[in-house]
């Protein structure tokens, strides 16, 4: 049984109390968020988070981890899910890209800056290792989001 | 940039020492596994691996917690995806599905029963937590297991 599926990466960088967020200027989805991008034929997952990482920040990280996933079905049927990584090892040298200015932001300063949409539950899954999945609902035409 | 994809889950139940295992009797995968199946639309993945192990072994697991995930390219260019799950919290009584029976084992006698094809290294993933994805590759017609 096949379906359609748009497979996306996104990491946390973590450098102390630090963590790395990219400014994105994308009308669709716009404010403080982590660096992450699509999933290539032919990859693995691991792969296109180190590839989109370097990419959009100049920075190779080392042995990124799985963290958890958010998902949710598109109006099409078909079911867009975005990998969450965690990485504290990295090398290279600090780089924008078109996606956005990147810098070092402390940890704890997140919840007062200006986050992309559903950041904050975003968070709460790399954060909290109990859970696994931020599953995006529409009911009755609104959005619930379930912490799974 | 939407691509074909299998989405499935398995989850490794622990009991102390034990773990639940299902006798799989399907000539494409035979043998020692997890239960697990496929992802349904417009449920939750977490959601899909708890009705597949209520459906194949009777028990309703709580709070499933992801340990990483397989996946491949299969001929077709689609991408095959299992998420691995770990569950150690359970209510209900043991019933085996048309899938194959279950019961269970301990985790150390694994290695010696008659896995089934890669499960060596499925367990490998679920036990470290460095490990997040399991990808298979073909190269020049022959298989490559990398473990990332």
């Amino acid at each position: 049984m096949n379906t359609w599926a748009e497979l996306t990466n996104m990491c946390m960088i973590t450098n102390g109390a630090k963590v790395l967020v990219q400014d994105r200027h994308a009308d669709n989805w716009r404010g403080i968020a982590f660096p992450g991008g699509h999933v290539e034929p032919g990859e693995s997952i691991t792969e296109s988070v180190i590839r989109e990482i370097r990419e959009e920040t100049g920075l190779t990280i080392e042995s990124p981890r799985l963290c958890g996933f958010k998902d949710w079905m598109k109006d099409d049927g078909s079911r867009y899910i975005i990998f969450y990584y965690r990485a504290d090892k990295f090398s290279g040298g600090l780089k924008a890209s078109e996606e956005g200015e990147v810098f070092w932001a402390e940890l704890s300063e997140l919840p007062g800056m200006n986050l992309a949409v559903d950041m904050e539950l975003t968070l709460k899954v790399l954060l909290n290792e109990k859970l696994s999945e931020f599953y995006y609902e529409k009911v009755d035409g609104r959005g619930e989001r379930h912490l799974l």
